[in-house]
Protein backbone atom coordinates (compact mmCIF):
# COMPACT_ATOMS: atom_id res chain seq x y z
CA UNK A 1 0.00 0.00 0.00
CA UNK A 2 1.17 3.69 -0.67
CA UNK A 3 0.68 7.11 -0.38
CA UNK A 4 0.82 9.45 -2.77
CA UNK A 5 0.73 13.19 -3.34
CA UNK A 6 -0.55 14.79 -6.36
CA UNK A 7 -0.24 18.57 -7.47
CA UNK A 8 -2.02 19.52 -11.15
CA UNK A 9 -1.38 23.03 -12.41
CA UNK A 10 -2.54 24.31 -15.65
CA UNK A 11 0.22 26.70 -17.42
CA UNK A 12 -0.81 29.40 -19.47
CA UNK A 13 -3.77 30.86 -17.81
CA UNK A 14 -4.89 33.99 -17.92
CA UNK A 15 -6.01 34.26 -13.97
CA UNK A 16 -3.97 33.50 -11.30
CA UNK A 17 -6.78 31.24 -9.56
CA UNK A 18 -7.22 27.57 -9.97
CA UNK A 19 -9.91 26.89 -7.45
CA UNK A 20 -12.35 25.99 -10.54
CA UNK A 21 -10.09 23.19 -11.92
CA UNK A 22 -9.51 22.35 -8.31
CA UNK A 23 -12.83 21.58 -7.65
CA UNK A 24 -13.15 19.54 -11.01
CA UNK A 25 -10.15 16.97 -9.75
CA UNK A 26 -11.58 17.24 -6.92
CA UNK A 27 -14.93 15.25 -8.49
CA UNK A 28 -12.21 12.88 -10.30
CA UNK A 29 -10.54 11.76 -7.30
CA UNK A 30 -13.96 11.41 -5.44
CA UNK A 31 -15.17 9.16 -8.33
CA UNK A 32 -11.85 6.65 -7.79
CA UNK A 33 -14.04 5.46 -4.11
CA UNK A 34 -9.79 5.79 -2.90
CA UNK A 35 -9.37 7.50 0.17
CA UNK A 36 -8.17 11.23 -0.21
CA UNK A 37 -7.46 14.38 1.78
CA UNK A 38 -6.87 17.63 0.09
CA UNK A 39 -4.40 19.94 1.52
CA UNK A 40 -3.09 23.61 0.42
CA UNK A 41 -0.49 22.06 -1.49
CA UNK A 42 -1.90 19.42 -3.28
CA UNK A 43 -4.43 15.90 -2.93
CA UNK A 44 -3.09 13.22 -0.96
CA UNK A 45 -4.38 9.36 -1.66
CA UNK A 46 -4.08 6.42 -0.74
CA UNK A 47 -4.05 3.06 -2.48
CA UNK A 48 -2.07 0.28 -4.35
CA UNK A 49 0.49 1.45 -6.68
CA UNK A 50 -1.64 0.59 -10.07
CA UNK A 51 -4.98 2.09 -8.59
CA UNK A 52 -2.30 5.69 -7.68
CA UNK A 53 -0.59 5.60 -11.11
CA UNK A 54 -4.11 5.37 -12.59
CA UNK A 55 -5.83 8.42 -10.39
CA UNK A 56 -2.85 10.30 -11.52
CA UNK A 57 -3.66 9.75 -15.14
CA UNK A 58 -7.01 10.93 -14.42
CA UNK A 59 -6.15 13.89 -12.36
CA UNK A 60 -3.47 15.03 -14.79
CA UNK A 61 -6.08 14.86 -17.77
CA UNK A 62 -8.63 17.20 -15.97
CA UNK A 63 -7.44 20.74 -17.02
CA UNK A 64 -7.17 19.41 -20.40
CA UNK A 65 -10.96 18.41 -20.65
CA UNK A 66 -11.36 22.12 -19.33
CA UNK A 67 -9.88 23.46 -22.87
CA UNK A 68 -6.08 24.04 -21.13
CA UNK A 69 -3.39 23.59 -23.01
CA UNK A 70 -0.16 22.78 -20.87
CA UNK A 71 -0.28 21.44 -17.46
CA UNK A 72 2.45 20.50 -14.82
CA UNK A 73 2.02 17.55 -12.69
CA UNK A 74 4.10 16.75 -9.51
CA UNK A 75 3.65 13.37 -8.18
CA UNK A 76 4.98 12.19 -4.70
CA UNK A 77 4.97 8.21 -4.03
CA UNK A 78 6.42 7.06 -0.27
CA UNK A 79 5.23 3.28 -0.88
CA UNK A 80 6.37 0.48 1.77
CA UNK A 81 6.20 -2.91 1.16
CA UNK A 82 7.28 -3.90 4.48
CA UNK A 83 3.59 -2.51 6.46
CA UNK A 84 0.73 -1.42 5.76
CA UNK A 85 0.17 2.62 5.41
CA UNK A 86 -3.09 4.55 5.45
CA UNK A 87 -4.16 8.31 5.12
CA UNK A 88 -3.76 10.30 8.55
CA UNK A 89 -1.19 7.40 9.93
CA UNK A 90 1.66 9.23 9.84
CA UNK A 91 0.47 12.23 11.45
CA UNK A 92 -0.76 9.93 14.21
CA UNK A 93 2.69 8.34 14.69
CA UNK A 94 3.76 11.52 15.43
CA UNK A 95 1.54 12.85 17.58
CA UNK A 96 1.87 9.87 20.09
CA UNK A 97 -2.11 8.91 19.80
CA UNK B 1 2.63 35.64 1.52
CA UNK B 2 3.58 32.28 0.45
CA UNK B 3 2.56 29.01 1.44
CA UNK B 4 5.46 25.93 1.66
CA UNK B 5 5.40 22.47 1.79
CA UNK B 6 8.72 20.81 2.85
CA UNK B 7 9.63 17.15 3.18
CA UNK B 8 12.80 16.57 4.80
CA UNK B 9 14.12 12.30 4.38
CA UNK B 10 17.13 11.53 5.84
CA UNK B 11 18.72 8.46 3.27
CA UNK B 12 20.61 5.98 4.14
CA UNK B 13 19.60 5.23 7.56
CA UNK B 14 19.24 1.52 8.11
CA UNK B 15 15.80 2.08 9.42
CA UNK B 16 12.53 2.65 7.41
CA UNK B 17 10.82 4.28 10.06
CA UNK B 18 11.64 7.75 10.39
CA UNK B 19 9.24 9.61 13.00
CA UNK B 20 11.90 10.18 15.46
CA UNK B 21 12.99 12.16 12.65
CA UNK B 22 9.14 13.81 11.78
CA UNK B 23 8.98 14.47 16.03
CA UNK B 24 12.25 16.74 15.58
CA UNK B 25 11.87 18.56 13.19
CA UNK B 26 8.27 19.40 14.19
CA UNK B 27 9.68 20.77 17.61
CA UNK B 28 12.30 22.66 15.23
CA UNK B 29 8.98 24.56 13.01
CA UNK B 30 6.97 24.85 16.54
CA UNK B 31 10.09 27.11 17.41
CA UNK B 32 9.24 29.28 15.13
CA UNK B 33 6.20 30.79 15.64
CA UNK B 34 4.93 29.41 12.01
CA UNK B 35 1.27 28.71 11.30
CA UNK B 36 2.35 25.18 9.74
CA UNK B 37 -0.04 21.82 9.10
CA UNK B 38 1.68 18.22 9.15
CA UNK B 39 0.05 16.11 6.85
CA UNK B 40 1.24 12.70 5.32
CA UNK B 41 3.99 13.84 2.32
CA UNK B 42 5.27 16.64 4.36
CA UNK B 43 4.74 19.73 6.43
CA UNK B 44 2.72 22.90 5.03
CA UNK B 45 4.36 26.25 6.50
CA UNK B 46 2.77 30.10 6.12
CA UNK B 47 4.68 32.86 5.64
CA UNK B 48 6.49 35.70 4.35
CA UNK B 49 9.28 34.00 1.56
CA UNK B 50 12.32 35.32 3.62
CA UNK B 51 10.72 33.65 6.87
CA UNK B 52 10.14 30.24 4.79
CA UNK B 53 13.27 30.08 3.99
CA UNK B 54 14.78 30.04 7.04
CA UNK B 55 12.45 27.80 8.30
CA UNK B 56 13.55 25.65 5.30
CA UNK B 57 16.82 25.92 6.36
CA UNK B 58 16.60 24.77 10.02
CA UNK B 59 14.05 21.86 9.45
CA UNK B 60 16.80 20.43 6.83
CA UNK B 61 19.36 20.63 9.19
CA UNK B 62 17.58 18.70 11.57
CA UNK B 63 18.89 14.67 10.65
CA UNK B 64 22.36 16.43 10.44
CA UNK B 65 22.09 17.42 14.07
CA UNK B 66 20.99 13.96 14.70
CA UNK B 67 23.87 12.50 12.98
CA UNK B 68 22.68 11.43 10.03
CA UNK B 69 25.17 11.95 6.58
CA UNK B 70 22.84 12.56 3.92
CA UNK B 71 19.34 13.91 3.61
CA UNK B 72 17.28 14.94 0.63
CA UNK B 73 14.91 17.66 1.33
CA UNK B 74 11.89 18.53 -1.53
CA UNK B 75 10.17 21.98 -1.56
CA UNK B 76 6.93 23.65 -3.04
CA UNK B 77 6.04 27.21 -2.50
CA UNK B 78 3.33 28.83 -3.95
CA UNK B 79 4.22 32.63 -3.79
CA UNK B 80 1.10 35.06 -4.36
CA UNK B 81 1.55 38.93 -4.25
CA UNK B 82 -1.86 39.65 -6.05
CA UNK B 83 -3.88 38.46 -2.41
CA UNK B 84 -3.11 37.53 1.12
CA UNK B 85 -2.97 33.69 1.08
CA UNK B 86 -3.47 31.36 4.31
CA UNK B 87 -3.05 27.91 5.18
CA UNK B 88 -6.57 25.99 4.85
CA UNK B 89 -7.62 28.68 2.55
CA UNK B 90 -7.72 26.85 -0.65
CA UNK B 91 -9.21 24.07 0.78
CA UNK B 92 -12.04 25.85 2.40
CA UNK B 93 -12.32 27.89 -1.40
CA UNK B 94 -12.80 24.15 -2.88
CA UNK B 95 -15.07 23.29 -0.33
CA UNK B 96 -17.05 26.05 -0.63
CA UNK B 97 -17.21 27.43 3.01
CA UNK C 1 3.75 14.42 -26.02
CA UNK C 2 5.13 15.08 -22.57
CA UNK C 3 8.31 15.58 -20.59
CA UNK C 4 8.69 13.89 -17.36
CA UNK C 5 11.45 13.72 -14.81
CA UNK C 6 11.32 10.93 -12.02
CA UNK C 7 13.96 10.09 -9.49
CA UNK C 8 13.33 6.92 -7.28
CA UNK C 9 14.97 6.64 -4.00
CA UNK C 10 15.10 3.78 -1.72
CA UNK C 11 14.27 4.58 1.94
CA UNK C 12 16.08 2.75 4.73
CA UNK C 13 19.27 1.43 3.29
CA UNK C 14 21.86 1.67 5.60
CA UNK C 15 24.27 2.68 2.89
CA UNK C 16 24.31 6.80 1.66
CA UNK C 17 25.36 5.45 -1.91
CA UNK C 18 23.01 4.65 -4.42
CA UNK C 19 24.51 3.61 -8.02
CA UNK C 20 23.73 0.33 -7.96
CA UNK C 21 20.14 1.23 -7.68
CA UNK C 22 20.81 4.46 -10.91
CA UNK C 23 22.48 1.60 -12.90
CA UNK C 24 19.48 -0.89 -12.61
CA UNK C 25 17.09 1.79 -13.37
CA UNK C 26 18.94 3.02 -16.44
CA UNK C 27 18.66 -0.51 -17.68
CA UNK C 28 15.12 -0.47 -17.19
CA UNK C 29 14.86 2.64 -19.16
CA UNK C 30 17.11 1.95 -21.96
CA UNK C 31 14.48 -1.40 -22.25
CA UNK C 32 11.64 1.17 -23.22
CA UNK C 33 13.15 2.57 -26.19
CA UNK C 34 12.15 5.86 -25.15
CA UNK C 35 14.86 8.84 -25.45
CA UNK C 36 15.71 9.66 -21.82
CA UNK C 37 18.32 12.19 -20.21
CA UNK C 38 20.55 10.88 -16.79
CA UNK C 39 20.81 14.24 -14.63
CA UNK C 40 22.62 15.03 -11.12
CA UNK C 41 18.74 14.78 -9.30
CA UNK C 42 17.01 12.33 -11.83
CA UNK C 43 16.11 10.79 -14.94
CA UNK C 44 14.42 13.10 -17.88
CA UNK C 45 12.00 10.89 -20.18
CA UNK C 46 10.24 12.16 -23.38
CA UNK C 47 7.08 10.28 -24.56
CA UNK C 48 3.28 9.79 -24.74
CA UNK C 49 2.13 10.56 -21.20
CA UNK C 50 0.35 6.78 -20.82
CA UNK C 51 3.84 5.02 -21.80
CA UNK C 52 5.48 7.35 -19.58
CA UNK C 53 3.39 6.22 -16.59
CA UNK C 54 4.07 2.71 -17.72
CA UNK C 55 8.08 3.95 -17.28
CA UNK C 56 7.43 5.49 -13.93
CA UNK C 57 5.87 2.39 -12.88
CA UNK C 58 8.37 0.12 -13.99
CA UNK C 59 11.56 2.23 -13.12
CA UNK C 60 9.57 2.84 -8.84
CA UNK C 61 9.82 -1.17 -9.07
CA UNK C 62 13.49 -1.45 -8.97
CA UNK C 63 14.63 -1.12 -5.78
CA UNK C 64 11.69 -3.82 -4.33
CA UNK C 65 13.07 -6.14 -6.74
CA UNK C 66 16.52 -5.56 -5.50
CA UNK C 67 14.97 -6.19 -2.34
CA UNK C 68 14.46 -2.91 -0.56
CA UNK C 69 11.31 -2.74 1.61
CA UNK C 70 10.48 1.05 1.29
CA UNK C 71 10.55 3.56 -1.99
CA UNK C 72 9.98 7.28 -2.35
CA UNK C 73 9.85 8.57 -6.03
CA UNK C 74 9.07 12.07 -7.00
CA UNK C 75 7.77 12.71 -10.60
CA UNK C 76 7.18 15.67 -12.88
CA UNK C 77 5.22 15.88 -15.79
CA UNK C 78 5.31 19.06 -18.37
CA UNK C 79 2.64 17.67 -20.87
CA UNK C 80 1.70 20.14 -23.77
CA UNK C 81 -1.01 19.74 -26.38
CA UNK C 82 -0.35 23.02 -27.69
CA UNK C 83 2.95 21.94 -29.74
CA UNK C 84 4.99 19.10 -29.58
CA UNK C 85 7.71 19.08 -27.08
CA UNK C 86 11.36 16.98 -27.23
CA UNK C 87 13.95 16.52 -25.07
CA UNK C 88 16.96 18.91 -25.10
CA UNK C 89 14.76 21.55 -26.85
CA UNK C 90 13.98 23.93 -23.80
CA UNK C 91 17.72 23.96 -23.23
CA UNK C 92 17.98 25.12 -27.34
CA UNK C 93 15.50 27.49 -26.93
CA UNK C 94 16.94 29.29 -24.05
CA UNK C 95 20.11 29.22 -25.80
CA UNK C 96 19.25 30.85 -28.69
CA UNK C 97 20.27 27.42 -30.86
CA UNK D 1 28.27 20.68 -0.47
CA UNK D 2 25.17 19.71 -1.78
CA UNK D 3 23.24 19.72 -5.40
CA UNK D 4 19.92 21.24 -5.83
CA UNK D 5 17.16 21.05 -8.36
CA UNK D 6 15.02 24.26 -9.13
CA UNK D 7 12.39 25.21 -11.23
CA UNK D 8 10.44 28.47 -11.03
CA UNK D 9 7.12 28.34 -12.55
CA UNK D 10 5.05 31.53 -13.10
CA UNK D 11 1.32 31.35 -12.87
CA UNK D 12 -1.35 32.89 -14.24
CA UNK D 13 0.22 34.08 -17.35
CA UNK D 14 -1.98 34.22 -20.64
CA UNK D 15 0.89 32.42 -22.49
CA UNK D 16 2.31 29.00 -22.70
CA UNK D 17 5.83 30.13 -23.46
CA UNK D 18 7.86 30.47 -20.66
CA UNK D 19 11.22 30.66 -22.36
CA UNK D 20 11.67 34.52 -22.00
CA UNK D 21 11.21 33.75 -17.72
CA UNK D 22 14.15 30.95 -17.84
CA UNK D 23 16.54 32.88 -19.72
CA UNK D 24 16.42 35.90 -17.55
CA UNK D 25 16.72 33.48 -14.57
CA UNK D 26 19.47 32.27 -16.41
CA UNK D 27 21.43 35.58 -16.35
CA UNK D 28 20.17 35.45 -11.79
CA UNK D 29 22.05 32.03 -11.83
CA UNK D 30 25.17 32.64 -13.94
CA UNK D 31 25.56 36.20 -11.60
CA UNK D 32 26.17 33.62 -8.46
CA UNK D 33 29.18 32.33 -9.95
CA UNK D 34 28.06 28.81 -8.76
CA UNK D 35 28.40 25.70 -10.83
CA UNK D 36 25.33 24.86 -12.82
CA UNK D 37 23.43 23.03 -15.70
CA UNK D 38 19.82 23.87 -17.42
CA UNK D 39 18.12 20.73 -17.92
CA UNK D 40 14.98 20.05 -19.51
CA UNK D 41 12.62 20.15 -16.30
CA UNK D 42 15.12 23.13 -14.31
CA UNK D 43 18.27 24.19 -13.16
CA UNK D 44 21.02 22.14 -11.73
CA UNK D 45 23.40 24.01 -8.98
CA UNK D 46 26.37 22.93 -7.22
CA UNK D 47 27.14 25.09 -3.85
CA UNK D 48 27.11 25.25 -0.34
CA UNK D 49 23.58 24.77 1.50
CA UNK D 50 23.42 28.54 2.49
CA UNK D 51 24.73 29.78 -1.08
CA UNK D 52 22.24 27.49 -2.59
CA UNK D 53 18.88 29.01 -0.31
CA UNK D 54 20.51 32.44 -1.43
CA UNK D 55 20.07 30.93 -5.06
CA UNK D 56 16.87 29.56 -4.67
CA UNK D 57 15.59 32.95 -3.15
CA UNK D 58 16.55 34.93 -6.18
CA UNK D 59 15.77 32.66 -8.87
CA UNK D 60 12.13 32.68 -7.21
CA UNK D 61 12.05 36.21 -7.75
CA UNK D 62 12.72 36.59 -11.40
CA UNK D 63 9.29 36.17 -12.31
CA UNK D 64 7.74 39.00 -10.07
CA UNK D 65 10.43 41.59 -11.27
CA UNK D 66 9.07 40.90 -14.95
CA UNK D 67 5.77 41.92 -13.26
CA UNK D 68 3.73 38.02 -12.44
CA UNK D 69 1.34 37.85 -9.72
CA UNK D 70 1.95 34.35 -8.59
CA UNK D 71 5.08 32.09 -8.73
CA UNK D 72 5.42 28.67 -8.13
CA UNK D 73 8.83 26.74 -7.26
CA UNK D 74 10.05 23.30 -6.47
CA UNK D 75 12.98 22.74 -4.82
CA UNK D 76 15.43 19.35 -4.42
CA UNK D 77 17.91 19.38 -2.68
CA UNK D 78 20.26 16.63 -1.72
CA UNK D 79 23.11 17.32 0.60
CA UNK D 80 25.68 15.17 1.35
CA UNK D 81 28.12 15.65 4.87
CA UNK D 82 29.91 12.18 4.09
CA UNK D 83 31.65 13.10 0.59
CA UNK D 84 32.50 15.64 -1.51
CA UNK D 85 29.63 15.84 -4.49
CA UNK D 86 29.79 17.86 -7.39
CA UNK D 87 27.99 18.22 -10.96
CA UNK D 88 27.99 15.46 -13.13
CA UNK D 89 29.53 12.85 -10.56
CA UNK D 90 26.42 11.19 -10.64
CA UNK D 91 26.30 10.42 -13.91
CA UNK D 92 29.68 9.46 -14.61
CA UNK D 93 29.21 7.15 -11.25
CA UNK D 94 26.50 5.21 -12.89
CA UNK D 95 28.35 5.49 -16.62
CA UNK D 96 31.46 3.87 -14.66
CA UNK D 97 33.83 6.85 -16.12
Amino acid sequence: MAIMEISVIPLGTCSTSFHGFVSEMQKALAATGLPYALTDMGTIVEGDLDALMSVARAVHEVPFLMGEKRVYTAIKIDDRRDKKVHLGQKIQSVEGI
